[in-house]
């Protein structure tokens, strides 16, 4: 690597880790954000603080966004579109495959070389060696960065050379954390209201996370295959333990609604026949669109 | 011990592998189901298949049922109860705590010993070294059948006294279960419409629920501390988050309609002044009856 120089635009909580990663793996870094106070503990790190977001661009050869969308990248990269030319940009922000693929095009315009990358991880995971990171777009333009952008992150990832994988990847997977999130914090909620810590319950969570984990292999492969059929917890057992829900709600006074419309996904893959099969048949009533019945409960 | 005999009541998935853990055990297990031909397997093993529920509780000083609900181990005990007293009776099904505590009366009203149980696994685990099972009621009952209660589950704990913390727990932690798994199917879903396997999904979803696991204990501080100030991961990101739904949506055809009130809740966190609080601040609000300030989403 004959220039190691990176630029870092985005100074949030990920931005920064990423600004740190790097820094603490001896590039050189420039940093902007548009709040500029933010570089502040970066500098003291030794970052180079560019003020204008033309300067930030031309510093570096590799130019890591991580803004809240892509839309934000869009805006703030615009007026330094003329300095972009020959430069690799990544993104490094959540949002859809098509904007990744509308980023591609932009970034096409303007002769930049684009990855589109997604932080599987907090922020305070960022540079660890079992950080997973994917990224999607021209594996050559990978390969010439991965040593770079293994700072970030030791298990870094090719996807595939389509620019909107890291983003689908994002999504689909991404999508069980607000879920499971609040599964938690209702359970905590529970506990509680019964006067007890919710740190009473982390070892307990912590090993039916690693349950649900050892189940993942096993219902791709119901899924891949489209045979539910030999279930170890049926659909049939789901639609038991949702009485259970409104039974929490009346012992703890825990708002329970949001499990409804989950009830009824389960009701419904119940009612197309999938009541003895796996529970992961309700992946086949996710895939279609919503036609009601009857009156969700 | 001087009696290691144990009845087991109800042979569906769970209750099948936790008469085949006492038989592998090596204990004289006598087993019985409403449909006595799931008995036969068992019997091969070396079980003894009692046709009345009166000579299956009549064998064992330990009786373990394995029902859908509390109700159908009260009706189908009923029969029995003129032999139930002096026996130890636990219960191994899901359910409310109010279930429990119903069951510990109606097991007084027969002097009969009462433990609470909940299995945090798949029936294929029942038996390991690592199954954790816990279990709550007078612990000395607990101690005294601990020794053969370990033979379904390595990791066997007491959780008190009071007779519904079992079912309480399983809920509580139960409750991400079926969250968990619906963001997974969704996620699986979206991969397969774009013509990719499930499969190729499983090894970011276990560093994903890996990485979920490892913030257990810090967003259990904050909700135990009611401090949320110190967010990795704020309310407002989830916010933003939320928009990519539709995006998924649209990409892929996948229902994301159950997400809707999940979206709410943070939104709502976000009106109760949580916006740059951590994402557990959810607690709070699920803490709370809901009361709709608007037309949800
Ligand atoms: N935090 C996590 O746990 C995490 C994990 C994985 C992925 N991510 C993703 O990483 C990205 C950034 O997240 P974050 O946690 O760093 O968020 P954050 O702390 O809220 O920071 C957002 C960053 O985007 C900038 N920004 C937003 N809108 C802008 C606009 N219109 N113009 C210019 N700058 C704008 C902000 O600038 P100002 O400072 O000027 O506001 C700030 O630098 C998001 O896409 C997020 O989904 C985050
Ligand atoms: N499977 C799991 O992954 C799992 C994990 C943890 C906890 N659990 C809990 O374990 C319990 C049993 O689950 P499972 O998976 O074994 O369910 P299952 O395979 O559906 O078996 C249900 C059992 O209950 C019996 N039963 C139900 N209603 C009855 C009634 N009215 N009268 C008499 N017997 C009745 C059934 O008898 P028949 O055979 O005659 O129908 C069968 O023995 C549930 O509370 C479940 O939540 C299960």
């Amino acid at each position: 690597m004959t220039d190691d120089k990176v630029t870092v635009i985005g100074l949030g909580s990920m931005g920064t880790a990423i600004a740190e990663a790097f820094i603490g793996a001896g590039h050189p870094t420039t940093v902007w954000n548009r709040t500029p106070y933010k570089a502040a503990p970066l500098t003291a790190k030794g970052a180079i603080h560019a003020e204008a977001i033309e300067d930030a661009v031309a510093a570096s050869p590799l130019i890591i966004t991580c803004l809240t969308t892509y839309e934000d990248t869009h805006r703030i990269l615009e007026p330094a579109a003329a300095v972009l030319p020959g430069r690799t940009l990544v993104t490094l922000n959540s949002g859809s495959p098509a904007g990744a693929r509308e980023m591609a095009a932009w970034a096409v315009t303007h002769a930049a070389r684009y990855l589109d990358g997604a932080v599987k991880n907090v922020p305070s995971a960022v540079g660890a060696s079992d950080t997973l990171i994917y990224y999607s777009g021209d594996k050559a333009v990978f390969d010439a960065y991965e040593p770079i952008l293994k700072a970030l992150g030791g298990d870094t990832v090719h996807l595939g050379d389509e620019i909107d994988l890291a983003a689908l990847y994002e999504m689909a997977v991404g999508a069980l954390l607000l879920p499971t999130l609040a599964g938690f914090f209702q359970g905590a909620a529970a506990i509680r209201a019964r006067g007890l810590e919710a740190a009473s319950m982390v070892r307990f969570t912590g090993k039916w996370l690693d349950m649900i984990k050892s189940l993942l292999p096993v219902y791709a492969r119901e899924i891949d295959s489209g045979d539910y059929s030999d279930a170890a917890s049926s659909v049939n057992l789901f639609l038991a333990g949702a009485a259970h829900d409104q039974d929490l709600a009346r012992e703890t006074n825990v708002d329970v609604a949001w499990l409804g419309p989950l009830n009824d996904l389960v009701r419904r893959a119940a009612e197309a026949g999938h009541g003895d099969h796996s529970i992961s048949a309700l992946t086949e009533v996710l895939s279609k669109p919503y036609q009601p019945t009857s009156p969700s409960g």
